[in-house]
């Protein structure tokens, strides 16, 4: 079977963006990150700011932003209904044509269908540690903290939306450590599947 | 870094020994699956049989295995007398040369080297569960019960043992799923990244 559609998840550091980012320009199809959270706002009639908070406060692992803010005449939260535009944003997307889209429990989303590549990033904790300080650079948090509370932020949010645990090779076709394979190897080996169908 | 050994944990049925074989096959190198269980045997001084039998009892799933059978004169217990083994025969196997190990804890045992590639192959569940019957037939048990079974028993000896999770991507280089990714096509990343260090 052909694929279409490139999912990415990643542990924070782990340099997931980056492979999502080399692989849209290696396989001249579009890419969604940063871009998939405007749309999502859109969606749902937030502003991105607002919209960026709340789904970085990841409902389970924040009840305050769950419960209380935001619920609308029909009793949903803020999270729920952007999560519900969520849904509809990446379904849409899927159904344009090939893309690539990081993070935002797609891989979960378009489980049904049988023409997506879905692809865990993840490195040793050294590595990511150096590589978020490269990228972003120093905090007053720990290097490790900072990493514990984002990924912890995703499990929660896959956890919560999805009932799955986040981040286990069965649910990914392919999970790659980029502390040992690096990033250029990873995106050979994902646009030869790409390309490659079996 | 040149990778010399590739090292294969896999859930029950997801294909890792006929990917080993495949490997061993197309790299030129030995693969070390059953013949592992006999050199552990022969070094700790055990029968064959009793080795397979107290090896796949795994000790804290099976306490009664761990803590009542074959003490020797040191306080010992058989199945710390095989790790011990195990350690050594693997330890041995690696500096002999290049060579593919399945299971046995070798990533764990083998992580203080950089010239290893360490690789995970599970499959969604009914993958397995027709794989497991088509190579081993049918028994009174149910397949769904044999996949829990056996994989429950390597990760309670994997945890015993190393104190680690069983099957968490970041302990791996690379894990794949051949539900998804398909035998050949496995075999074919797996070779490449042998074949071509970053």
């Amino acid at each position: 079977m052909k694929t279409n559609i490139i999912t990415i998840s990643r542990q924070f550091g782990s340099g997931g963006h980056t492979i999502g980012l080399k692989l849209a320009d290696q396989l001249g199809i579009p890419f969604y990150d940063q871009e998939l959270v405007e749309k999502i706002a859109q969606e749902a009639g937030f502003d991105i700011d607002v919209a960026s908070n709340i789904i970085e406060e990841a409902p389970g692992r924040n009840p305050f932003v769950y419960n209380f803010v935001g619920r609308d005449a029909a009793g949903l939260s803020a999270a729920d209904r952007l999560w519900a535009a969520e849904v509809k944003v990446i379904e849409r997307l899927a159904n344009e044509g090939p893309c690539i889209i990081v993070g935002r429990c797609a891989d979960y989303l378009l489980r049904n269908r049988d023409d997506v590549l879905r692809v865990f990033i993840c490195a040793d904790q050294e590595f990511r540690e150096a590589r978020i300080v490269e990228r972003f650079g120093e905090t007053s948090v720990s290097p490790r903290k900072r990493l514990a509370d984002k990924d912890g932020k995703r499990a929660a949010h896959y956890r919560y939306y999805t009932g799955q645990k986040w981040g286990i090779p069965t649910q990914h076709d392919i999970c790659l450590n980029t502390a040992h394979i690096g990033i250029d190897r990873a995106v050979s080996i994902i646009a030869s599947l790409y390309n490659n169908p079996e």
